[in-house]
This record gives structure tokens, sequence and C-alpha cells, in this order.
């Protein structure tokens, strides 16, 4: 076993860091202005960052890419939510699924952070598990009519290209629609608990007409979805890691530099307990999410349930960490603003997107009880 | 043993809700709107709400005001959180401390809704427990100068009347200070996680001149903060049972009529499981609540102690009930405004303001151990 | 609302605790010694311990039963498990169902302490939820040859009599079956992790002949099953009132007279801190368990699903106070004999036996999230 | 990173199991007879577990040796307590401090497995951490005469070789003890709530004279009983990896095999939820522990906060997993001897051997905040 990130991982987080560090200059990015998703695209264009996953750089790997993703989920959790749709989840599809023609056509754009991807796929609630798809696809030629409507797209109303599921001739696709498509309507972002700097709305399709050459064409069956939805706890792992370690980094940071009763606060052991408490599950949620990223790549049919373990303890990890980093920093925590009270509200995202909380329960009940995490 | 409200109270908690109601008209009051407080405090002066605890009528008593404050705080925190700032905060210590002059210019106002009070404690913490206090009256004949800086004043720009701890002669006393007196600014509200609609802020006081007749006069030693505490302590518990009725109540229904995969959420154990742990925590909290406000009537000596402990319970309960209120609603509990979202905003203040969990239990542990709930 | 225990019921207590110290005298009764449970009745017989739920002396009510319940289980639980299921279980079947002619022949002397009862339930599991009986009894003119094997039964190798469940013509009734009938034989009692101070063992009958007179009759329903559940929730729910009582005082006093590093171990915040969440745990359990005795005979219907969320609750606390209390206590906690090592070996069998936490879930979540503990 | 045991560690884990099992043959290792210890220590000797730690063979370091000592505590927790702290804590002191002469004269025995050590360390409480060591030795020509008294002494009535901590001259010394000493007597084996099969007694010295070069010659400071605790904490990091293992396979197996209500228990959600629950703690402690052992080679300096961290977080998830493991199997679990009740009584011993959780707490809020696990 070997636990620590290579000297050219270690040097790819500080890039990341650097160059996003010089582009956000302190600057509140969790409020709803939408611009700067593309502004952070270009900056990430000039780092690894956006091609991890997609055209991996030797030397690198699922680890590097969560290690890279815990890096900018700490920085700024709305930027990196935007920025993982557009890379890891509309780029993944392209990368994965499509032909030789829509990888040329996209992928270079989307590696150098030119465009922002969008993928659309929830409709009545948050989860599809249960329920089938109403949007759909009908062949007229050479194009095709999309109609449908989906709830919380992300950067639904700033992305360039949307790639939205539904069915043709009764099996799922994926369908690539441009921004200002007509019949394409993104509906007003959505006012949120947490990452309302990311661009969050409906989107409607009204016979939205696209040439044939725009789609992922149809899936035997709905295991697409489950990929999809190993891809979106992909992202939450990462966004966990990010909101705990900024979380954790501010409170204990408030703690020593801030007094009460004449001492630091972290002097006080019921502050040190919790730090300490924090501490701990930091550092089981960051092993846990790499060894699943590992996991990923060596053994992708034990990483499933894998994943669905780790974005249980790891999601309540992240609504611990902060809840408690909240709490020390008591009256200032509270106001609107700070890495804590930020993590704070983005930490429950983590249990209710992607594979729910409840939902990972039942699917480790019904199918992962066999597996052994260590060989 | 008896554990069910009288027929008068019960009567009592239907007035104030019917009322309230019909001013509320399913209105978000949980927004930066500070007109709303005081049209409220009209409605409740026509109700028995205002009266408890200052003027209690008969037939009630603690616990009838602890179901009052549940009832009110379930429709929103935020006019809750003002009023019971205004009534029981100041309007206490007004009946607790104040002069018979004193008690005849403002109480009856008080109590029909007429004026909005606020009381100013805290200074460069939101907890004094360990700090002493800067604020000072100097006397200056008939007159006293008032000077300091208070954080975290809620009703802070919109109370008539501002109840303001400091130093006067080196004891601690409480500065009655009328809204518009030189001197006397407030900071622009906060923006904050929860409790939004309660305007919270900075006030600075910069040689305020007030009559010698408008100070309550000095104190023997620091007791009479602790009896604040003990009064926002109180108010903070009607507070976490009003949150997690709200919760409780919003996920049930929403899990009662919305379906997932051709059958209502409600039937899907891991809902079901959530919800009865909701409602044991919200069950025990109420009788762990009810029974401290009994005994602060009954044994107020013991009272303390009990109320540390209820506190820390109540509080740690309506975060979780709140939460896992959010994770039945999934995505539609994370759009800001519902039931659910805001109870989970305001949850997190319940630990840190009052007696904040942490010193709470420090407290629970230097004095209370010898102490036995049930005699 | 009231909740003081009347004088009444304090001197009751006073008299039941006296008593029994004086019959106890420091002895450790949990161990495989069987004789004392009937001992400790004959003492009982001289309270009015033994006729709560039985023939309730006028001015008790249930919840003077669960206050005594609490004090016996926190003087021995082993003694407690075996009186309690001698009497209000046994006993409870009698004075519910039993005939006039036998309520005469047997409850006088279960009043008195003079016979043992034992209650012949559970088959191939603890819980008899999803499995039906397979003990039958055949008549035969005016005798009944009563077949089939019990497993767990408390007092099974000592009881004087065994109500024994099984079926007649297709319905459930209740077989009283003397010891040393022919056909009917207890095993070795089970060497278990806690209560080893009650003879818990298999009981098998193979044509135990019976004189129709000692039938309970056909009960319509497997309903008697569910009151039988509830009569040993409420056991259950004494028996943790009485561990976290034990626990927690053995803890507390221990960290009062036990010095380390030159203080009393209570000076240590990490100490303290455990014993505040102990004593708030006890609290609101006994609150939670109060009331919910006090349900049970206002508003019977309510109390089935306040009484699986009580059970949930103060077993899982048991569970808790009494683990901390171990780790105060530290290495002299981990020998044998000690209240908080006896506490915590107990505390498991509350979530197995009567309904399990497991089923106690399920419960809540089908039927009770209509209900609200404090009209 | 790699999270992979190499095919050489897979094979030293498989020797000891098959080895350890034909040893065994099912038969329960959890009882007061202290002969097998040795018994188990002779077919270890034909293994490499001995000399991990000690002389570790070529291609085995710190993450062998704990994925060695989960297989061997998975199998019986007594015999591991044992053979640990003869080999790992007797045998480290030997290895780390002493001699060329004393490592000579024990050290190839010990890994041979022909003789069992143990160490004496902890004397008014099971902590040294906060009171100075009373036992001490004198000087007498070529002789030591050493008196004092020692509880908790695993291995006590039974050890060849006892490691005996006192001050020499003011500084703290250990003195190397025979069995058969004159004025050495052990205790009666305590009775205990675990690790029954593990002769746990008191220990005391009156006057026992050894040679000279029997003493690990005296220290400079405190640090060396730190060295001791971190060894002490990693036997019981193995120990809860065992605990957890044996309990999780043995409720899984159950759920399989049993069933209720016409279906195998496992298809009860609840029942999965819990599996679900245990799994996820199992492959997050072993994580946890396996990074910590790593780290104690490559930076031991960071390793020891790092090892408080894992000592709280794996000892209570212990205890959860075998609590769980024990409501699975319902009655059965709570019959003595089956692996989950093992477990269980075993489980809370992790908490208060080595550094107690509490004091872990204070230790990582004291010195390890700055610590962060990953690099």
């Amino acid at each position: 076993m070997n636990f620590d990130f290579s000297l050219a991982e270690q040097a790819m987080f500080k890039d990341i860091l650097d160059k996003m560090n010089a582009f956000a200059q302190g600057k509140n990015f969790e409020t709803q202005d939408f611009s700067r998703a593309k502004d952070a695209l270009a900056i990430l264009g000039k780092t690894q960052y956006l091609k991890l996953g997609l055209d991996t750089p030797e030397g690198f790997g699922g680890v590097s890419l969560m290690g890279a993703m815990e890096t900018l989920a700490a920085l700024s959790p709305s930027l990196y939510l935007s920025v993982e749709m557009s890379t890891r989840l509309f780029g993944g599809i392209v990368a994965t699924w499509g032909s030789s023609a829509q990888k040329e056509k996209w992928l270079p754009s989307l590696m150098k952070g030119q465009i922002l991807g969008a993928v659309a796929l929830s409709e009545d609630s948050m989860n599809v598990d249960y329920d089938p798809l109403k949007t759909s696809g009908i062949q007229d030629g050479e194009y095709l009519n999309i109609s449908g409507d989906k709830t919380y797209v992300i950067n639904g109303p700033v992305a360039d290209l949307l790639a939205v599921a539904g069915l043709l001739n009764g099996r799922i696709a994926l369908f690539i629609i441009e921004q200002g498509t007509v019949g394409l309507a993104a509906g007003q972002p959505f006012s949120t608990l947490g990452y309302e700097g990311a661009a969050i709305s409906r989107v409607s399709l009204n016979n939205c007409r696209i040439p044939v050459d725009q789609v992922i064409v149809p899936f035997e069956d709905r295991s697409v979805l489950d990929t999809l939805r190993l891809w979106e706890n992909q992202i939450i792992l990462g966004a966990s890691l990010g909101l705990m370690k900024a979380a954790y980094e501010s409170a204990r940071d408030y703690a020593k530099t801030h007094r009460s009763g004449g001492k630091p606060i972290i002097a006080y052991q019921e502050v040190a307990f919790k730090l300490s408490e924090m501490l701990t599950l930091l550092q089981t949620s960051q092993l846990f999410a790499y060894r699943t990223a590992w996991t990923l790549e060596t053994s992708p049919k034990a990483a499933e349930s894998l994943m669905w373990c780790a974005k249980v303890f790891c999601t309540e990890a992240a609504e611990k960490v902060s809840g408690y980093s909240l709490q020390i920093l008591a009256g200032s925590g509270f106001i609107s603003g700070n890495p804590s009270e930020i993590a704070y509200r983005c930490a429950k995202y983590g249990q209710i997107a992607g594979t729910s909380t409840e939902i990972s329960r039942v699917k480790i009940g019904d199918s992962a009880l066999g597996y052994r995490l260590i060989a």
C-alpha cells in the first residue's frame, strides 16, 4: 500500500490553486452571478484540470482527479459544481459514448474551457431511479424533434450545450442541444439553500429540432443512467471533501486567532474536541474517497457499491464538519458568506443529489453485502 | 402527573393560530422585509400571547407560554424571534427590574403590541459569558451619556426602544434608549443563514444622552446576565419546537402526497424510518421543553441546569429533524422558502445563541451533576 | 400539566427501596443463582409493588408503576426481570383474560409474592411478529394435551406456573401449566450477555396434560400477542430507566471520589461532558417513559405507537449511558460485577426483546405517523 | 496511491488463518482457561506472525502487521491480546531498547513462540498519563530490589517474563523479571466484561531481586511511556478491525441463512440497512488503520496524532458494529459465546485501554490540529 500523492500530483494541485486564487482574489462566488463559471473555465483550461478523466495526462488517474476536485471545491463550491457538470458529466458523456466526429467536435473546446456543458436528467423529482423518462425524441428525416420538461438542470440557463436524456424509439438516448435552439427554454434560476452561484433551473423542450448527428445513439438498457449517477456521485464526493476542508480550516484558523475570556478559543476544550472530531472526519472521508476513486479504475465492478458507501459517509461527514465549524465561529459564522456558512448550506445537497442517502442505503443493502473493501 | 394542555390553553393556541393565519395568508416572512414585525405585534396584541410572562392571565403559566411559543414559531420563525425579543426579553426586563413608573410607562403598550423592543447585550462575540462589558454610562446631572458597540442586536434597526447592557459606576445596569436618540446608530441588517426576516444588526452608541429615569438601576453582580441568558434560552427552546413541528409536518405531508415509482413516498421504508425518528425527536423535545418551563415556575433554582440540558437536546433535535425533512423533500426541499429549508437555516442559530451548546455542556458539567429531574 | 410524583408515590418508592436494600445487603444478584427471585418476591409482597397493575391501590396508576419499576430495576436488573415476568406479564394475563375462578385461584398468591409465574411465547426466534405459532393444544374430554417448543422463557426453569401461548382449534389460546406437569421440561439456563441472574431457558412441552379450566379461552385474532408485546415493552422501559439510573449514579459517584493527576476525575472536562450527556439522556428517558405510561391509561389507543417510540429511544439511551459510564470507570468498570458493567450487559437486551428496535421502527412508520404526543 | 495488499502479504494472512483454524477447530477461546496462549504462540511461531515488527522479513512492513493482526483478532480476541502483549509490547521493548545481550537472550525465543511476555505498566488507574509511577528499584551491588503494585497486567499470571515499568534513581526504567522470582505475585485473574480468555490480574512486587543485566537502562524522560501507549494503541487498532470483521461476517451470514415470515432476514430493509452501515464502518476503519500503520513507518512524527484519531474512530466503530450485529442475531446473539456477543464484550475495552477515547480527544485537541492526513 501507498498513501501519498506523487510529486506530479502535488504540483498539479498547486497550479490549480495558484491560478484560481489569482483569479478569485477573495471574491465571494456563492451569489447569483452566473458569468463567472465561464471565466473560471478559461482559467482552468490553462491547467490540467479539465483534461482529467477525458484525456488523462500520463501519470495521473482517478485519485489525482479526486485530489484536484477537492482543491477546487474548497475554493468555491458553486464554480466547482458548474465546472464539473460541464467537464466530468457532459464531457464524460461525449468521451465515453460519443462518435469520433462528436468527440472531435466538442472535446477539445471542453478541455480548453471554451464551452460550458450541462446535463438534463431529472424530471418529476431529483431522482430518476424509480420513474420512467417522459422526455422523448421523434425522428423526422435527418432531424429529431425533442420535447419534455427537466427539473434541476445545473448550468441550465448558461450552458452552451445541453445533453438531454430522453427516449428514442422506446430506448434511452442522449440528445445534444445547443443553447438558442428554438423551443429550448431555461427557467429562472432557482434560489436555493446552497450552491447559489451555480445556475440551476428548469429546462423545457418544445419540439427542439436537432440534426441526427447530435444524438448519442440509443442505449440497450437503463444502465447508462447508473453510469451517470456514478459520475454525479463522484462529483459530490469531491465536493464533500472540499466543503469539509474549507470549513475545517476556517474554524481552526478562527479558533487560533480569536480570543475569549483572555485566551484563544482553541484553548477551550469544548472547542478543541469539536476540531479534533472534524479533523478525524475529514481524514477518514479523504481516505474513503481516494480509495473509491482508485477502485473505480482498478476494479470498476466493485466500485459501484463502494461509491454508495463512500457517498453516504462523506456527505454526512460534510454536514457534520460544516455544522461544527459554524458553531465554533458562533455569531460570525451565522452571517452569510463565510466559508463555514457556505459549506453548511451546500453540504445538504450532497445527501439528496446523485444517488440519495436513502436510496444508497437500499442499494448497498440489496447488492453490496458480499463485498469486502480490502481484498 | 398530568401531561395535557387544559381546554383554556388549547383555545388560546387556536386563537393565536387563527388570527396569525388570517394575517399571514401563506406569505413568506423569512425575507429581509422588516415592517412585518410591527404588523404581527398588532395582531398578537388582540390575543393573550403578549401578556404571558408579563401579566399572565389567570389559569395560564410557563407551560402555556411554551405551547404558545411553539405555535407562533412554527408559523414564522423570524416573526417569532422579533416578537419574543420585544416581549419576553425587553418586556421581561421592564416587568422584573423596572421601577413602578417604568412599568406603567412601557408595559401596557408592549402587551398591546404597540411598541417593539430590543435588547443589546453581546459585544465582541455572541457570548458574553467570558468577557467583561465595555459599554458604559457616565452620569452628567439628571442625564447619562452612554457609549459602546453591540453586535447581533435583534430588532436593532426597527425597535422603538432598546435595553442596552453596560456598566454604570463599575456595576451592570440596563439603559433604555429610544430609537432616534442622537448618537444611536444601527448598522445595516446582516444577511444571515437563517432568521433573515428578523432585523439583526450591530448597534453603536456614541454619547447617547438619556434621562436617569431611563436606567434600570445597577445590579449587585453579573447574575442579571445569567437571567437574561435563561430567558433567551427559553425563547430558543420555543423556537426549536416550532421549527421541528413545521419541518416534521411539511415532510410528512409531502411524503403522503407525492409519489415515486408508482407509490407514495411514505411507502418507502427508508422514508418512513426517517419520519418515525423525526416524530420521536419532536415528541421528546416537547416533553423536555414543557418540563423545563414547568420547573422554572415550581422550583426556579433547579431550572437553570435543566434549561441547559433541554437547550442542548432540543436545538440538536431541531437541526436533525429539519435536516431529515429536507432529505425527504429532496430537490424541492433544496429550493428556498419551503418550511423545511427555512427550519434548517434557522436551527443552527439555536445552538450558538443564548448559552451555546458548548458552554451549556461546560455548565452542566460544572454545577448540575447532583440534580435529578424527577424528584 | 404536572410533572411531580405525589407524596404517596414517593413513599411507596422509598418503602420498596428500604425493604429491598435490607434484603440485598449489597450482594450481587447478577449471577446464575436462581433461588433469589422467590426470596425477592416474598419481600415485595410486603410492599404495594406486586399489586400495581393487577389490583392497583387507590391513588396509584400507570405512572406510579413506572416509577416503582425504575426503582427496582436500578437495584437488580435480574430480579426485576424475573419479578416483572411473573407479576405484570403472567399476572396481567390472569387479571385481564382469566375467568373469575382463575383470578381467584392465582391472583392473591401472585400479589403476595407466593408464586412465581412465567410466560412462554417465542418459538423459532425471539420475535413472533412474522411467524405463526407451532405450539398447539388438542382437546381430550375434560383435558388438553399441549405440545410445542419455546425458546427464551424467562423464569422457565424456576416458575411455579407457566402461561404458554399456542393454538387451540386454529385460534390462539394461553395454557396455564404447573411446574412438574409430566411432559414439561425446561432446558439448562442459558449463559447470556446480561440478566444472568434471571433464569432464561428453552421449555419443551410433550403432551402436557392440563384440565380445561387451565386454559385462557381462545382469542378472536392475533391482537392478544400485540397486548403481550406492549406489556413486555413496558417492562423493558422500566428496566431501561433503572439501568440508566444505576449506571449514571455509579459513574457520577466514581468521578467525584476518584482522583487522577491531583484532581478528582469529574474535574476533567471530557468526563464532565460525558456525565452531562448521560444526565440529559436519563432525564429525557424518564419523561418519555412516564408520558407513555400516562397515555396507556388515559388514551390506550394512542399509546401503542408512543410505546414504540419510547422503547426505541429509552433502550438506545440505556446502551449509551451505561457505555459512557463504563468509560468513566475505565479499568475498574471493565471488571465484572459493578453497576455500570451490569447495566451495559443488560442494556442490549432491551433492543432485541419485546418489539425489537428494528420492528418498532417499521411499525412507527406504518401506523403512527399521524399521531401527535401532546394533544 | 495503492490500496492493495501484496501477494506475499495475502499468502502470509492465509498461512496464519489456516494454521490457527487447524489449531482452534471451532473451540471457544474466550473463557478462563489460560493454557491456550502458549499453545497458540507455538503455532504462530511456525508462521511469520511473531517476526513482524521485531525482525520484519523482507517485503513486509507495518501495514502487513496490521493486516495480520486483524486476521488473528477476528479468530480469537483473547488469544490475540495475549500474543500481542508478549510479542509487540514485551518484544518491542527488548527489540527497541534492549542491550545486544538482552536481544540475543530473549528475542529468538519470543519469535519462535517459546516464551510468553507481559508488560506491567498501570498502577492506580488504567491510564498512567496523569500520575507518577510508584514502583521503584533500589540497587544493591550487582542486583536490584524491585517493589510496587501493578493493576491490569495482561498475561500477568501466565507470563514467563514481565517487563515492569518503575523508577530507578528518579528516572523511568524497565525491569525484566522472571516468573517465579521470589516476591513476585500475580493476583487471581479478573473476571471481566470481555477478553475473558486473556489472563488479566494485579501483580505485586515485594523486593524482587534481579541482576542488573535484567534492567532496560533508565530513560531520559517520560516519552518511553508515550511509545508504549502508541504500541498499545496499535494493538487495539488491530483488535478493533478483527472484532468488526468477525461481528460483521457473523451477522451477514446469519441474515442470509435465517428466515422469518417466509423470507430470509436480510430481505428486511431494516436489517439490510444495519448491515450496510456495518460494512461501511468496517471498510472505513480498515482504511484508517492501514493508513496509520503506513504513516508510522514513513513519517513517525505525524503518526502519533493520526493514531489518536484512528483509535477513537475504530474503537467506536467496533462498538457500533458489534452492537448492531447482536441486534441482527436477536435472541441467539444474546446467548454467550457467539462471535457477535464476544465482539461486543471486547469492544468497550478498546475505548478505555491504551490512550482512552477521552484522553485521545484531549491530545488531538492539544497538539494535532495543525496536521493534515494526506500531504
